[in-house]
């Protein structure tokens, strides 16, 4: 069972403290360290703007073979928008950690989120990370998660332990998302490590597999971000292979979703977390485009805000994503309540779905009846939180 | 100067009044009917699940060579997802107007606007469409746009009188839209006259041009309803051509485009009209992506609502809009102030800029730098009135 406790993972040592990048004195300088260079996969940002730390993190993946030794994260500034300057600085964190810690500067991560086109405070910076070095401890993740934190009102930890041939394997990691207040950006950020020995392309494909499935499975309001960074980080050693290795993607893909779904659960002015599935699609492009109309709809979210089991907005949803369906043959159920299937069902499957929606986590699912593609997003709604969070300017 | 008179057009009369398919008593049945079988050009929802109504006129339209005599429109009740009954209802809608003014059913044109799901109440409808027809008159039209009206706060309304080769001109219509609230869907309505003279061909092809930059460029939610629909209705006698014709279609367009941007200044939480311009981009997917994604982002829509000259919104919804564009090369102007041109312009042009955005209605522009199409889209913020209005369950 995936907890919530900040579970030590042999192998991996994480610190978390205050450097001043945030006026607030909250932590802000996050470092994770493996004992030796290790197996890491990585998801990053899909949109046009780039910010340095993502150009140089994916970069270094990539002329490494996907291995490293450590990660550093900052919260408070995104270094995004930054120019030749941000590159620099991005560069100057890899190396102060690379120092600090004993490796090559090509041997480390970097990840920042928070304000956008501000220079990093570079001396804060690199105090921070000296300081941060020295504080590793195998039970910091604690620490590492809360150091990750923007506008997010909680730390978000996940673990699990499961058994595979016969060892004790462990997956534990950390998340943040939430935050939007101008002029940040809704930076989502997820690192999860595992004791477990992967090949490093194995890790990739796996990665990249779950991450579909869970941290770019999840929406608030379909913006992305300049920052959006997912790393995994594997153990040393003779690889899983086969089934032991489906076995540990299980455990991954467990901790990874529950990570994804606290960043929806925490999501600004949001109170419900809604598992959206598209099925019975005619295309993999066809489940993913219903799904995204229907969970990214302004109309369909106040729904939900308003536990109101509005069928009528959800179909016309799906009606304009262009996925092939017949009006006939389209099924909606709201938990396990059917309230359309080619009409509306009648008031009584209304009250039973209102009744449904009256709870915090629910699954709605649609049924196209054209093939057998499916999407699940992770959604939630749009209350008057959300709008009071986001339209205040702060001048 | 287009005016929001409900000026007469030769060659047409109007009548609304109510016959209790509203609760509330209000007026709910519209009719619209020329003097003679006159061309007419529709332009409806591209939504997969279609209301009967909107079938019907579809149909109408085509098998009768883009030419009718007159127009019902009932508000209340959008006789969509009804099935069968629906269908016959919608035919029955037309049988009762033909046989109230003297025409054929299929010179009829049906509109329907309100609560999806539930049948239309017959013997109401037919005994109000009996009554609008005796109730028609050359100054109608303020009558018949307050009966199209759902949630709308006011009838839209818009005219213009222009002079083509020595000829007085008539150009006026209605529009309704805002209205969301469950189970209401989003529906649009347009509706203008003239009595200028236009093949049917002519006014066809204009009127889709028309509309893609005034009802088709405009976007509350993103949000299309199964009844969207607008029609154009020109007079009778030998067409316009050439230049003339080119006078009539901008006449059309300045009145159309303030009824659809009536749409938008109505629009429910919204106190806000931008005009956002992508231009510079490489081709016009890549404009209408761009446009779309910064229109419908909730994050600028909140930004706009908090008067937040918030440009890391704005560049990062255009950079996962797919568009083409070199991030040092992008320039976003607010009004006439130029916030960001590669990099962010500093305080002073933040400050202008929130200036210009305290406004009612003002401009957006951004330029690609990668080409020479552009997309024009009218957009409005997200307000907790927004979020109020929609996420009201009304059980």
């Amino acid at each position: 069972m995936v907890s919530t406790s900040p579970m030590a993972v042999p192998g991996f040592r994480f610190a978390g403290l205050p450097a001043g990048i945030k006026k607030s004195g909250a932590p802000d300088v996050a470092l994770l360290v493996a004992d030796e260079v290790v197996p890491c996969a990585g998801v990053f940002t899909t949109n046009r703007i780039v910010a340095a730390p993502v150009t140089l993190s994916r970069d270094t993946l990539m002329r490494g073979g996907n291995t490293i030794r450590a990660v550093v994260v900052n919260s408070g500034n995104a270094n995004a928008c930054t120019g030749e300057q941000g590159a620099a600085d991005a560069r100057a964190m890899a190396a102060a950690v690379a120092e600090a810690v004993g490796c090559q500067d090509d041997a480390v991560l970097v990840c920042s989120t928070g304000v956008i086109g501000a220079p990093l405070p570079m001396e804060k910076v690199r105090a921070g990370i000296g300081e941060a070095a020295g504080a590793l401890r195998a039970d910091g993740l604690g620490d590492f998660a809360r150091a990750i934190m923007t506008t997010d009102t909680r730390p978000k930890i996940r673990s699990v332990e499961v058994e595979i041939e016969g060892r004790t394997v462990r997956v534990a990691g950390a998340s943040k998302g939430a935050g939007m207040i101008h002029p940040n950006m809704a930076t989502m950020l997820g690192f999860v490590v595992t004791d477990a020995p992967v090949d490093p392309l194995d890790l990739d494909a796996l990665w990249h597999r779950v991450c579909h499935r869970t941290f770019n499975a999840i929406t608030i309001d379909g913006d992305t971000s300049t920052n959006d960074t997912a790393l995994l980080l594997a153990g040393p050693g003779e690889p899983l292979r086969g089934e032991a290795l489906s076995a540990l993607a299980e455990a991954i893909e467990a901790v990874a979703g529950e990570l994804a779904r606290d960043i929806v659960r925490d999501a600004e002015g949001g109170t419900k977390t809604v598992a959206l599935t598209v099925a019975g699609a005619a295309s993999h492009a066809d489940a993913a485009a219903a799904a995204e109309a229907v969970a990214l709809s302004p109309l369909v979210k106040t729904a939900l805000h308003g536990e109101d089991p509005n069928w009528g907005r959800i179909i016309a949803a799906v009606g304009r994503s262009g996925a092939a369906f017949d009006p006939e043959g389209l099924r909606l159920a709201i938990g396990d309540v059917v309230i359309y299937h080619g009409a509306w069902m009648g008031p009584g499957a209304e009250a039973r779905a209102h009744a449904v929606m009256t709870g915090a986590e629910y699954a709605i699912r649609l049924e196209l009846g054209k093939g057998r593609a499916e999407r699940t997003l992770h959604t939630c709604d749009f209350g008057p939180g959300y709008v009071r969070i986001n339209a205040d300017y702060r001048s």
